[in-house]
């Protein structure tokens, strides 16, 4: 991307990071894991900080993840959740944003469902964005939790193969783990309903696509199942859950497929049943929690990086 | 109950808890009364704590009370209220518990309207859970102010005569009133309208069953009165507003029936004009607002021995 | 107004305020906008003390405006959005005011949609109650930021030309500015559709009333838009909204009748296109962030006296 400075002070994406702005975020985080359990965070790192949680869509989830960590480091943490009227939605998420701006909000975290909304704040705060989740763009920091979760297992990337199941197409979360992944050295498999495939990552290097999902784990160091949205069932793209768990669910019979050190990874909240049986979910090899656990030290890394950029900038 | 450890953790219900577990919590609560009085509470008993109001049934009342309790003593508080959905409720119920988990809380505030729910909780969480009551089950917590309210105005529970009328069947406010004033000696009269009386609590050595409400407060030294749930009225459980104003709500005639120095009680929101009369509400022998401000003090105490007791716990 | 005790510990609107009374508010906002602008607002103002938002009415941005005012102090500050149920609301209300006052909340700040909520809320509880909005009646913090907006950029009241356009008869930011910027001795214009202009006002001296925008625009140091409460289309008060935006929107054409210094201010949230034009909104005479930011600054100075005042009366 063409402004490298604003990645000094934004977190809007993975497309356009390098390999050497994303690992500092993995390292942070990972010494706040430890932090976290002992339950020793330097509460001071974002004192007299304001971080909003700007959430268009509910998620009480990763709001209640974003709340943590910035309280942890000491910030003054609100919560926004708005209710996306059907008028001019363009122009009130930018009067939204000039009102947190005079607020003097430190940390801006949003959720939308516009792709691109978070970028189209950035230009207009001088608060630090993070994309908490964009339409069908970017879920940034879900990437880098689960490219933490899996280094924390295997040590590296380079050489790794990663499953990556279901709904690919409308899934921000795929696209932010396989231009991660991609990015940090794994090699990445997609597999999904011939709908929700999308033609276009087949064409990047290191990643295949399979409509087989037997094909796709077969000898896989990582699988990751990705959530249904019921919601794409009535509009025809998914068949039946019960059809769809035959074809594209995680049962015991298809995780033995893939290598025996396997990890199986599940961004929350689950379908059981649908994209996942339960005993793989609650199997040894479900690192499913480790990824909730991750999810706050990365964002404790992420408001505390990106606040200290800004005090570098302003300085 | 089986597991003793438990209850050095958890807060589930009054039921098993024996004299010598409650009686701490009553007088931690009364010097944390004091404190609140003079604004002075200590900030850092539960400092780097966090506390998750966990609640699937909407009362502001009960959130607000755990959330300023926590507050009070340096706790982050992160509230999470989450709308029942219709599908998979126990299966949800427990995979947010695991990423609750997973998130590092140090105490859990849950309400939901399945009795059990906590306890399910508790199998399966670090986090010391606390019963903001279940379903019809119990809410120890309401107990535990109760009880401290008493003690305040009598200074003992032996020989006290405490009646306690309406819907005694769905409450669980009665339920684990009865418990717990039972457990500590005193006698117990319950009067409601036949539909609403459980036979249950008739065995049980202490307790008597009235019909007619004048002569279960005649000779009272407590007079409690338990909120009418309009629902059940639809459902034909309960007569007309109006109705059962007459049969069973408390006003000043029927208050002289109780001793001179009888108090009046109310676990709120109140239905003046069904369950209570407002010149009773309003009385100088009602202590509603008494059991408000005992009900942040007995929380605190809750939350602060939970905490300590995890401490040793886990040391 | 009778009771000047009551204005030392509450803020329930402007009338009956005197200079003397009002002034060091201002004073004390534009010291904490510049503390806030260097992130070092003083933590211990309000520390040990609690905040209750009690909004019966959604109000995201002045809610957040209050919680930031309150956190920023180091106040323990807790929301409550409560939909205003269908039945005994004045009871409730009142049974709501008993408890926050026996969870021994220090500041109450509540909006409401009942004239005078917040007036009756203050004889029942011994927390100062500030009112954020209630009814038709008043809004005097944002007339305070209003005022404190003005004055930064004019240095004074006296002599100055403001005109306020739009609903001002269903509009109580209007009527609270009105009654303050009169006080401090400027002069009104106010201008809106017949159906919505109060003949009330017209007999106040230094207020006159036109129909036509052009007309109060002219000559102006400050042009004042109000929001258009879409709901009053549908009562027919309001012609469409292209009608009134020719009517009564701000233009460029407009605007350019005022003086060459003249500012433009809104209370958001805008309705771009509808009471003003965008190209208004974001021309260099918008002083409508700037509103927002004094917005903070004036809540933090009302939270910080009435405890002040508190505790002086309480001492």
């Amino acid at each position: 991307m063409p402004h490298p400075i604003q990645h000094s002070a934004h977190l809007l994406g993975i497309a356009g990071l390098t390999p050497e702005q994303v690992l500092p975020y993995l390292d942070l985080a990972e010494s706040y894991a430890l932090l976290s359990r002992s339950r020793t965070p330097p509460r001071d790192v974002l004192r007299g900080k304001t971080v909003i949680n700007l959430f268009f869509e509910d998620s009480t989830r990763t709001r209640t993840s974003f709340e943590l960590a910035g309280k942890r480091l000491g910030a003054d943490v609100v919560n926004m959740t708005v209710a996306t009227s059907s008028v001019n939605k363009g122009e009130t998420l930018l009067d939204t944003a000039s009102t947190l701006n005079a607020m003097r909000c430190d940390l801006l975290v949003i959720r939308h469902a516009q792709s691109g909304a978070p970028a189209l704040l950035a230009q207009k705060v001088e608060a630090s964005v993070v994309n908490a989740g964009d339409g069908m763009h970017e879920h940034p920091t879900q990437a880098l939790l689960d490219a933490l979760t899996i280094r924390r297992h295997f040590g590296r990337f380079e050489g790794l193969e990663v499953a990556i199941c279901g709904d690919i197409a409308h899934s921000r979360v795929a696209r932010s783990d396989i231009l991660l992944l991609r990015l940090l050295g794994a090699r990445i498999r997609l597999a999904g309903p011939p709908t929700l495939l999308p033609s276009a990552f087949g064409k990047m290097a290191g990643v295949t696509i399979h409509r087989d999902m037997d094909e796709a784990v077969t000898g896989a160091d990582v699988v990751m199942c990705l959530r249904v949205q019921r919601e794409r069932m009535g509009a025809g793209l998914i068949p039946s859950t019960r059809e769809y768990f035959a074809l594209f669910g995680l049962d015991q019979r298809r995780l033995g497929l893939a290598r025996d050190h396997a990890i199986v990874m599940h961004p929350g909240p689950m379908n059981r049943g649908v994209e996942i049986a339960s005993e793989v979910a609650d199997s040894r090899q479900s690192v499913i929690s480790e990824q909730v656990e991750m999810g706050v030290a990365v964002r404790m890394a992420v408001l505390d990086r990106l606040s200290r950029s800004r005090r570098n900038h302003h300085a």
